[in-house]
């Protein structure tokens, strides 16, 4: 605990941005919640095509 | 606001139904919730395999 | 199969539209997937106040 | 009632470990839950590359 | 890893029966994809209100 | 898009954490994807009691 659920456009996912992000986002954690919380923090990244992210009724990438 | 998510086995997912299923999940929305939510609605595809999709204790496809 | 899940602010879900979300996405996902889904989707609604969303580094309600 | 989803490392799912936790989770729930849940358990195995699951701030498979 | 989060009725959740899906759930894991995950076996209850879950098209509860 | 989502301890989510999650989390997003996405990033808290955290097969709070 915590456990930070990332979704994001499979095209943001780079072996760069990958470990950045879940860098990044466990010390925000940390920062907030304690550094007692970061080896209890999972952050689990989930890359989602355009195509199957609608926003207002459409989707990305058409 | 809202997000919708919908999970759904993997071979229902084509060009067609994904645009389909964004558009009309989001009128639902919207015709419940009013029209102003339209703009802020996101629908997220998640496709599964069947064979990682248990009912009733048995996967799906096998 | 389908599963659709809805995130919300909880002052948006009411017993009416609680009912009415159900019924109006179950029929969105039944036009588009095929009637033979109907039975087997299912719909979850998980109201989330409006101080746990944050949009743009702001929670709302605030 | 109930859905059990589990994310898991993509390395640990194969076509055994698949139909094997689908069963086991579904008779754990069945057991403590009343075996009439059985037929309505859902598992859905969401498989996740160690490179996207960050733990104490590192990503695995690095 | 592996997490496993459970969606299901209120009203099936209890002081006797939480205690009994996390320990169930987690041996079911552990049999399946080996003794060494016990202890990075995170299991996540989430009770949702019958009204709250539509099941091919109508809410339970009512 | 991106959408993060954050399951940690009820006690752990205070007025003046959630703000702060809220913001530093969109700060992390930000500052590795670009700051084109921070007007688009949604943070979601979900506070769960210990009781239905469980770790290694035991609850928390017990």
């Amino acid at each position: 605990m915590p456990l930070i659920e990332v979704k994001l456009y499979e095209k943001r996912v780079t072996p760069e941005t990958r470990g950045q992000l879940i860098e990044r986002l466990t010390d925000a954690a940390a920062e907030v919640l304690g550094d007692e919380v970061r080896e209890h923090t999972w952050v689990v990244l989930h890359p989602v095509p355009e195509t199957h992210w609608g926003i207002a009724g459409k989707p990305g990438g058409d």
